[in-house]
């Protein structure tokens, strides 16, 4: 009797998409005004689902607090009011696009939860994009 | 060809969290503020999603009135404007966590729905905590 | 050259319409399911609105994180996960109607800011049933 | 290590269910005012959901200006501000409900993607009314 | 003391609009697609805002049940699932632009509400389109 | 008989708040992290509302595509997917808050509307912090 829990949570972040090893006219060539160079941002929205059987004790599959503290520690003290660019390291090599954040957040996630509970991470990067990652 | 279709319904219900075999102090310590004795509430928002083959007369999966007044019946009437732990019997022996009640939901209307029909119920307990239950 | 800067809040309560000095049935009459004995519940979303002049050297008509930690000390710790009728003093002889809350919420916060400051409360008690309050 | 990619999309529509080889009484009982005779509309809203594997080069799975234009071309100029019944070819035979205008769309943008991408549409006719198709 | 008491409602519905006494240029070049011969339509969304004060033994400003009946009976019932054009005498010989739909709801509105009471009516003709009358 | 027209636009932005004149530690003091030295970002909503009658022959106030595209070209274009700080001239010496941004959004705007419409803008920052002027 497995049941998914979903937790919203969000953060507000700078980033740009431009892959390094490219001359800026193939970068606006391919991204467009997302490759402005002084950044841009956004308020991201994710959505974190773990599923698993519930506990008969506490009737959870998941203290939700614990969940939310440990997004809070291990993604919004990382990503909120940051530039992903310059001050995440996840992105060293890595172009902070939404499909890439999002397998980034999925594998510190995944680190930190049961092995017997599955992960699911959604990220909005507008009301209009986004993405899905489950592993 | 199988499409899902989905209704959105709502009720408003009090609750509070807590097993009746442990002290308060544990209660306190595993469901927190969610156990204040003289009840808290919340919005449920419910999606109902019911998945089939297209009636290719009525171009339909489900007549929507149907499942409509279904949930009408079955569950925003049993459940709306009620204190789940006191006024709703499932919850007698049950914590009325989202876990458990969107069981409860899936159990209920899984009975009413023809066998060749497929469900998955999601409950919003709150905008930033939901959970989902396909049997 | 006044600006408004609106701050949404929320908290989780429950309560019950009552009039004290009625019948039940007259109680029932009136207030309908609304006035259920054991208490149902609501999400309440609430978004304060102060208006005054942009301060020059901050470009800020309020400190945002100063409303944030008003609205949780004189509201949230008062209102979130109680039952409004029996936790929450205002309601002793006050029915706690999303208007009287309200106008409480609105007393409340008045008392907390500087004269100069205008204010203005909504409090959406369900997505589709909202009240709002300007002194 | 395949993500999903959605982008939202709209359209406005008329539209009414009636099934052209029953009579008037008949499509009256089965799709209620559904079926009222001079149509009636809604604000359709659109997630296309493409799942494939991230290009290293981009950091992409598809390009969203490039799905963006095709959701555009192929389904918003057909749909909007059209009469589902009258103006558009797909529903000559097949009635306008959210179930046959998901399949449609579907199989529309099916044929413009590369056969290694896996496609999801969901369709809103309402907030509260919506259907997914998967193929 | 005066509050305001805010009730949503919806209806779907189609129109087109259309000045009868210009050529189709004319009204092609004025109203664009939204001229469209064979109508399009929305989902609208309705906000009935009324403002008075606090009846001291029901801690009302109206009973919101009779403000939802009211709004079923006066507004839903004639609106829903209709061609506004063809179906609602109100838009005989008036364009059914959102300004022209409010202020016609709020005509309805208003007569039939206490003198003293005001009302105010906003109406989304999308999420991003929208308009309010005061009177 | 005057109507408020609303029309809902967005843009995405980089930003950080910081007093040029003030130190780095003045700066993180009052500002906190949104002060954060590589900027961050959001996903900025702008609702502009203009009041005025309603033309007889059209049944609008404005033209909402004029409207709309007022707002692209004088708004959008000049702060979507730039640096407020580094990109926007506007922000040369002044602190993009909300409250500075709306105000600036605003004597655009008002220069482009004719003198007897009025106008107010509503700035969201995020879902939960906004603004609003109206000269």
């Amino acid at each position: 009797m497995k049941v998914t829990v979903h937790r919203k949570a969000h953060f507000n972040a700078a980033h740009r998409l431009c892959n390094k090893s490219w001359s800026d006219e193939k970068n606006i060539e391919v991204f467009g005004k997302c490759s402005s160079p002084n950044y841009h941002g956004h308020n991201y929205e994710l959505v974190v689902s773990v599923t698993g059987t519930i506990n008969q004790d506490t009737g959870m599959v998941i203290d939700l607090k614990i969940l939310k503290d440990l997004i809070y520690e291990k993604i919004e003290k990382e990503f909120d009011h940051k530039n992903l660019n310059l001050d995440v390291s996840y992105f060293q090599d890595k172009i902070p696009t939404a499909e890439n954040i999002v397998v980034v957040i999925w594998d510190i996630l995944r680190k930190e939860l049961s092995s017997h509970l599955e992960l699911e991470v959604t990220l909005y990067e507008t009301p209009r994009n986004f993405v899905t990652y489950t592993g």
